[in-house]
C-alpha cells in the first residue's frame, strides 16, 4: 500500500533542506522550530488517521490511477459521492486540528489542473494532462504532502499585469529552455508549504494577450533552488516561541495557521512539471475551477470543524460557571449551532449539486453557485461565532493571566480560587478552555477565516457571473401574462 | 389511474357545502367568492401538474400503499429519496402559485400521523395506524385534496390547559360513544380548508395527566355539520373584491394565501376516522414531527419559489428602468440569490439528511435539526429579500396608480408617458411587474412567512432539545489534555 | 395672530379646485373622497395643534420675517435650537397621525430655498432671495399648507438629461416670457399635496451646460391649470373605499401616507414665484440641501413617532395574550426601543451638530453626514422593526377575519371566543390593536420608509461626497510615526 | 494650580511600591516592565494633554471643590455641559492612545460615589458624601490618577451571594473596628490600576439582607498592604517582551488594554476613606449609576476614537494598494463611518438627556436607557468595524513576516519589494499600517469592547428596567379608540 506512516513522513522531512526565514532568523529545521513544528504535526496526523481503522474511510479511498488505497487528499473527485466525502473530510481534519489540515490547498488545486489540463489538451492539443497525471501518481504513490500556492502580491488593479513598474508583483516566466522554465515572483499567504514535499502553483493575473509569460502552472519541491520562504509572524507565534510549557497556549500542538511568503528567485522548472505555460485563456480557469473547488473547503467544510471546538468550549464555559440555566446563554449556544450547520448544509449542497467539470473529464467540482454561497456566508458567520463565543468565555478571554501562575507559589492560591468560580472543576481546566477560547476569538481567525479562499468581494464577483436570472423572469411573466 | 382531472377536481367541490363566511357574509360557493376562488385555482393546478408530463415525475410517485401513482401531496415519505422529491416539489409548486399550494400542510401532518400511530400501535397496542393508512388509502384512490389544522387560540402559557377558563380555546373531546367522538374548539390561520375535501386535525395543548380530551387527532370532511370558517379579510381581500379586471392584480390568479379560523361546534367524528384518542404523551410528539416536516417545508423548499419570483420580478424592473449597469443593485440581485440558496441548501440538508423515524416505521422525515434551521433562517432571510426587492422596485412599489389609469382616456396619455421609464417595453409591463412587487414587499408575506410553521421562537426551543454538545465538548478535552 | 383654525382651513380647500384622478375616476372634492380625506385630516390637525396650548410651543415659534406666532411648518430654522425644535416636531406630529404630516416637505423645501436663494444672489446677484421671502411672508401670513415636490420619474442613469429620448421625464422649463415662465413633466410620490394650498417645486436632474431648462424651482397653487394627480391607489385604499366602518381600519381617521404623480403640462409660473431659472450648478445644491434636511426628519425624527405606536400596540398585544413574562417578548420590544432610540440619537445629533450654511445666509441645516447616517440606519431599522412587531403580532396580524364579524349573528360568538384569547379586554380591542399592527407590519411601510428621502444608495452617495478622512489618517500616521 | 507635569507623574510613581506579577514573575517597577510601562505611558499622556493650550479646554476644567483647574478625570459633572464635555474627552483620550485612558472607571466611579454617597446621607443620615468629597478634594489637588474597580468572579448566579461556598468570590467586609474595615476578595479585569495612585473599589454582589458585608464601597492606595496584582498575559504581551523595535508593533508606545486581577487579603481601609458600609439596597445603586456613567464611556465616546483608527488605517491601506477606485473598499469605509457616527450620536444623545441624579444632589448622569443603547449598539458594531477593516487590510493582516525582515540581509529586499504593493510609499509604512490593523483586528479588542463597561445582557437587563411602555400604549389608544 502506498500509505506512509507518520513516523515515516517526519522522517522524510529531513530529506529535504527548504530555506525559511521567520521573526529575523533562520529556520534550519522545520521539525525544531516552534511554530513550523505546529504545521509538521498537522501533516503529520494526516498521515496517522489514515493509517487509523476509525478513520481510514474517510481520509483514504481508491484510486484508479495506481489502482491502490490513497490519502483522499491525493485523489481527484469522480463523483458527487466523491464530493461529498471530501466535504467530510475537510470538517474531520479541521475538527481534529483546531487549525489547517494544510494538505488541502494541494488538493483543490489537483481538482483545478486536473479539469483544465485535460481541456487544454481537447481544446489545443497539448498534452499537459498526461504529464499532470504522471505528476499525481507519483504523488499518490510516494504519499506525498502538497501544498498550494496561488495568492500574489499584485499591483495596481486598475492597470493590466504588464504594465505594472515591477513585472514581478505576479509571478512569471522569464525564461524557456529545452529543459524547461525558470520563474521569478512571489506568493503570499501561503499555508504552511515549507513542511510539505511538494508545492502546486497557479497563475493570478494572466488575463490578457501579452500576458503568456504569466500563464504559467506547475510543481516544484519546495527546497528547489532560488526558494525562500518568509514565515508570517504575529503576537501568537510570539507566545509560542516564549511560553516554557506548551501545554499553557490555547491549541497546544497544532497551533495557528502558518503561513509564509514564497520568494521565487529564478527557480527551474523542469518541463515534465509544467502543467500550464502561455495559454493565457485557461489561466482564469486555473483559478476559477481552483476557487470553485476550495470555496466549498473553506466554507462549508473546515468552518464547521472549527466552529464545532468553538461551540463545545463555550457551552464548557457555560458549565464551568455554573450558568447551565442563562436563558441569554443557550440562546447564543443555539445561534451559533445554526449558523454552523448553516455552513455545514451550504457545503453538502455544493457537494451534492457538483457536476462533472468540463463535461467528459471525468472530474467532479463543487456546484459554483453553491460553493461561493458557502463561502460569502461563512464569512460573515465566523466573526458572529466569535462574538457570541467571546461573550460566553467573559472577559476573561482577553485578561487572563498566563496559566503559569498557577505554578507560582506567590500568587497560586489566588489564582485557584479567584478563577475557577466556584466550580468544582480544577481551575486550570477554566483557565484552559478560555485559553482555547482566546485562540478562536482574540487572534487570527476572524481575518483568516474572511481571506482564505479569497474575501467576500471575490464570492459576489464570482456571483455576478454564474447566477442565472432567465428562469426566474420569465416564471414572473407567465404569471402576469406578459411578454 | 387514482389521478383526477383538475375539471373533476372543480366538480367535486360542488358536492360539498362547507359553512363560510368572510367580511361579514356568507360564502355561498367557494368558486364564486373571488378571494376563495384563489384557493380553488390553486389546489385545481396541483391536479393539472400531476397530469402534465412535463411536471408528473415531481408532482406524482408511485404509492405502495395502493400500488398505483398518486399525487405526491398524498404520500409518505419512505427514503431519504423522497425527502428530496418533496423538497424539491415544495419550491416548483410555489413558483408555479407565487402562494400556498394548499394542500402541503396535510401532506405533512400525514407524515406525522404515519408515525406516530405507529408507534402508538406498537408501544400502546391501539390500531391507529391500520385506521389512519384504511383512511390514507381512500384519500389516495379517491385523489383527495387534504387540508392540516394544527393552530389554536389558546390561553395563557403560564397555566396549564386544565386551568384555562374558556375550555375550548384548545380543541378537546367532550363526548366519546360508541360511534366516535365530539369535539369542540377552534383552529386558527388555516390555510384554505374549505377548498379542499378533507381536513386532518392534530392536538396542540395535551401535554399532562389530566389533559386526555385534549389529545386527539381525527379527519373529517370540510363540510361536517358543526363546522365553521371564519375567513381572513385583508386589504388585499377588498382589493380582489373591488377590482374591476383581476389582470392588475399583483398574483392575479392565485392571490394571497388564505386562510379561516375553524370552529368545530360539537363536530362529531366516527371512530375509524379518529387517529389519537386521550394517550396524552403522543400529543407532543404529533406536533412536533408535524413541524420537523413541515419546517423543512415552510423553510427549505417554498420561499426558495417565491424568492425566484421577487428576484425575477427585481431584475425585470431593473432592466425596465435601464439600470443594468447600476453596481448595487447587482449586489442586491445577488444578495437576494444567496439568501435563496441558503435556504435551498438548509432544505436540501434537512432531506440528505433526514432519518427513519421512529425505526422501524418506514417513514421518513427530514433531519429536525436542519428543519429547524432551515425555517430560523428563513424568517429573517425573507423580510430582507422583501427590504431588497422594495429597493429595487421604487417608491412607486407604494405609490403606484391604479393600473386602470391605463384605460381612463383623461391620464392615460401621462401615465403611459411618465411611468414606463422611457423604457422600450409597454408602461403596462412596468406597472404590472411592480404591481408583483408591491403584492410580495408590502404586504403580507413577511409576517406569513415568519408565523408558517411557527414563529422563530418556536424553532429556538425545539432547538434547545435537539442540540447535542457532548461531543464538540468531548474534543475539546482531547486537544487540551483535560479531563 | 397668523394662525388658521382647523375649521378655516378645511373650509379653505372649498376655494381650491385641484384636478385629481383615483382608481380610474375623478376626485371632485378631497374632502370627500375616503382616501383623500385622510390627508385632510392629517393636515387639519396640524392647525389644531398649533392652537393647543399643550403642543403650541412644539407646533408653533415666532417667525421675525412677519413679526408673529406661525406655524412651525412654515418656518426656517435659525439656530441649532430650531433645529433641536424641529427634530422634535417630527416626531410629535407622527406619533400623533401615525402617517406622514403632510406639510413636512414643504418645510424642508423652504430650508433648501432660503439658503439657496440667498447664495445665488450673493454670487449671481440675482433676487431670488427676495422673491422667496416675500413668497414665505405670504404663507406665514395666510398659515398657508405647502407641500413639496421633488421626485422625477427620469430615464436612463447612463444617458445625460439632455440625451433622454423623452424631454419631459424630468420637469423642464417649455417657454419664458415677460410675465412667467411654463413647465412641463411630472414628479412622482409626492405626498399630499392635493390637500395642500401650495406646492414647492424643485429640480432633480439638472446638472451640466446645455441643460439649463431643467434648473427650476418654482411655487404654485395647486390647482393650476395644467396640473394634474394621479393618485396612488393600494390594497389599503380599496379597504377603505369598501369597509362599512372605518373603525374596523388600522389607522381609522389618517389612515396611510397618501401620495400621487402630480403632471405639470404646460403650467405657467409667474415671475415671483421663480425661485431659479437656468443656474444649473445650483439646481444639485437645491436637491442636496433639501435631502440633508429631509433626511434627517425621516430618518431620526418621524419614525420615531411611528416606532412609538408599533411599540406601544406589539406591548398591548402582549399583554392581551397574557405574555408579559415571556422573555422573548420583552427582548424583541426592548430590541425595538433599542432602534427607536438610535434613530432619535441620530436625529438629535444631526440637529445639534446642524450648521448655518451657506455661513451669513442665517439658514440652519442639520449636519449632513448625521442626517444620512440616521436615514441609512432608519432604512434597514424600519423592516427589523415590521418583523419583530408581527412576531408578537402573531400570525392573526395577516389571518385575522374582518372586526365587522363581531356584528355578524352568525359568528359573532364564536370570533369573540376565539380571538380574545381568555383576555378580560374586549375581543373588539384585541381586533383593533392586531389590525394596527397589520397597517404597520403587513402593508406599505417598509418600502415606504426605504424610499422617503431617498433610498440607501442615496444616501452611501451622499456619504462619500461628505466623509472626511485626512484626519482619521493622520492620527494613525503620528501613532506609528511614519510620514 | 493643582496639576501635576508628566514628568511629577512618571516621579510620583517612584513613591508606590505596588505587589505585582506577571507571567509568572514579579514586577518590581511598573515604568521598567514593557507591558506594564504602556499604562505608565497611558496615564502619562493625560498629564501631558492638561498642560497642552491645545487640549486643556477638553482635559481640564475649573472645580469648585477647590477653587481651581483640575485634570477633567477628576471632577464631578454638574450639568449637561459637563457630561457633553466627559464624552468628547473620551474620544479625545482613544483616538490619542489607541487604548485606554485608565483614569476613565475610577472617574466614572466617582460620578457614582458623589450621587449615591449624597443619597445615603440624605436618606439614612450618614456623613459619607462629606468622606468623599474631602477624599476627592485630595485627588483634585494632587491631580492623582485614580482607577477604579467593580467586577468580581463571583459564585453561580442561581444561588445568594451568602449561600456560596467560597465567601470571598465577591469582595466583603471581615472585620470593622475603631480606625476602618478591613476587607476580603477579588476584582477581575481591572484596568491599569498598578500605575494609579489610587484605586476606588464599589461592591458588586450584595443584594440582600445577610449581605451586609458585601456592601462596601471605598478608596485605597493601590500598595496598600495585602493587595497583590496578577497581570493579565496574552499573546500580544509575549509580543512586546519579545519585539528587538517596539516601534515594529501595532501600538507601539501605548499598548493594549492591560489589566490584572486585584487580589484584597485582609486589606485595612481607613474609615475616612470608607463611603458604604453595610447599608446593602444602596450597593446596587452605586453599581447602577456607575454603570449608566460607563455605558456612555463605552459605548458612545472611547470607542468612537478607536474607530476613527481603525479608520485611518484601513483608509492608508487602501491608498498604499492603489484601491482608491475600488468601490467595494469605499463603501466599506462609509460602512465604518456610520457604524462610528451612530455610535457618536449615541454618546451624545446620552449626555445632552442626562440628568441630575438624584435630584438635589447636584450630580449630572447620562440618560440612562440612551447610555445602554449606545455601548448595547457598539458591542455589535466593533466587531462589525473588525471585519471591515479585516477585510481591506488582507490576509497579511495576519500573514505578515516580521517588521524585522525588513532588517534581515538575506529577505530585505525580496519583502521590500513584494510587500509594497508597488505603491511609492515606503514598504515600510505598509507594514506598519498592517501591523496597526492586526492589532485591531486580531487581537483582544472584540472580546474586549464587548465586555468593557458589562456585555450585552447587562445592558438587555437594564433596558428592561427603564424602558417605559405606558406612554406609547395610550397613543395606540386613542389611535384606535379603545380603552
Amino acid at each position: 500500500m502506498a500509505l506512509m506512516t507518520p513516523e515515516q513522513f517526519e522522517k522524510s522531512l529531513e530529506e529535504l533542506n527548504p530555506r525559511i526565514f521567520m521573526n529575523g532568523e533562520v529556520v534550519a529545521d522545520v521539525r525544531e522550530n516552534r511554530n513550523t513544528r505546529t504545521v509538521v504535526e498537522a501533516n503529520k496526523a494526516s498521515y496517522a488517521w489514515a493509517l487509523d481503522e476509525r478513520y481510514s474511510d474517510i481520509m483514504t479511498c481508491h484510486s484508479p490511477l495506481i489502482d491502490d488505497r490513497v490519502n483522499r487528499y491525493t485523489y481527484i473527485s469522480a463523483s458527487n459521492g466523491d464530493l461529498v466525502k471530501k466535504a467530510e473530510a475537510g470538517t474531520f481534519t479541521s475538527e481534529m486540528l483546531g487549525t489547517c489540515i494544510y494538505r488541502c490547498v494541494g488538493y483543490d488545486a489537483f481538482h483545478s489542473l486536473a479539469a483544465t489540463t485535460w481541456e487544454m489538451d481537447r481544446d489545443l492539443g497539448t498534452d499537459y494532462n498526461a504529464r499532470f497525471l504522471e505528476y499525481l501518481r507519483m504523488v499518490q504513490k510516494k504519499d506525498l504532502s502538497v501544498a498550494g500556492a496561488v495568492t500574489e502580491p499584485r499591483g495596481s488593479r486598475d492597470e493590466k499585469t504588464v504594465d505594472w513598474d515591477d513585472p514581478y508583483l505576479s509571478l512569471r516566466i522569464v525564461e524557456k529552455n529545452n529543459e524547461g522554465i525558470v520563474v521569478n515572483g512571489a506568493k503570499i499567504n501561503i499555508s504552511g508549504a515549507y513542511a510539505s514535499h511538494e508545492m502546486v502553483v497557479l497563475p493570478q493575473a494572466a488575463h490578457y494577450q501579452g500576458e503568456e509569460d504569466y500563464a504559467v502552472a506547475f510543481a516544484t519541491p519546495v527546497d528547489a533552488e532560488g526558494i525562500t520562504f518568509v514565515c508570517q509572524y504575529t503576537p501568537y507565534s510570539a507566545e509560542r516561541d516564549q511560553v516554557a510549557d506548551m501545554e499553557e497556549l490555547g491549541n497546544p500542538l497544532y497551533g495557528q495557521r502558518e503561513t509564509s511568503m514564497v520568494i521565487f528567485d529564478h527557480v527551474f522548472i523542469p518541463w515534465e512539471r509544467v502543467f500550464h505555460c502561455g495559454e493565457y485563456p485557461y489561466s482564469v480557469k486555473l483559478v476559477t475551477r481552483f476557487a470553485r473547488t476550495h470555496r466549498m473547503t473553506c466554507g462549508g467544510t473546515c468552518k464547521v470543524g472549527f466552529m464545532n471546538l468553538i461551540i463545545g468550549a463555550a457551552k464548557l464555559i457555560q458549565e464551568y460557571k455554573g450558568m447551565e440555566k442563562a436563558s441569554h446563554i443557550k440562546e447564543q449556544l443555539a445561534e451559533m449551532v445554526v449558523l454552523r450547520e448553516t455552513a455545514r448544509a451550504c457545503g453538502m449542497a455544493a457537494a451534492h449539486r457538483g457536476s462533472e467539470e468540463p463535461e467528459g473529464s471525468g472530474v467532479f467540482l463543487p456546484d459554483e453557485l453553491m460553493g461561493n454561497v458557502s463561502k460569502l456566508n461563512v464569512c460573515n458567520a465566523f466573526w458572529r461565532v466569535m462574538a457570541l463565543a467571546g461573550d460566553i468565555g467573559g472577559g476573561l478571554v482577553v485578561t487572563m493571566p498566563s496559566i503559569k501562575e498557577l505554578k507560582n507559589p506567590a500568587v497560586k492560591d489566588y489564582v485557584e480560587e479567584y478563577l475557577g468560580f466556584g466550580s468544582d472543576v480544577p481551575t486550570e481546566n477554566v483557565m484552559k478552555v478560555t485559553k482555547m477560547l482566546q485562540n478562536w476569538t482574540a487572534g487570527l481567525h476572524g481575518v483568516g477565516t474572511w481571506h482564505g479562499a479569497g474575501p467576500v468581494m471575490a464570492q459576489k464577483i464570482m456571483l455576478q457571473r454564474v447566477i442565472d436570472y432567465e428562469r426566474d423572469k420569465n416564471r414572473v411573466k407567465e404569471i402576469l401574462n406578459i411578454s
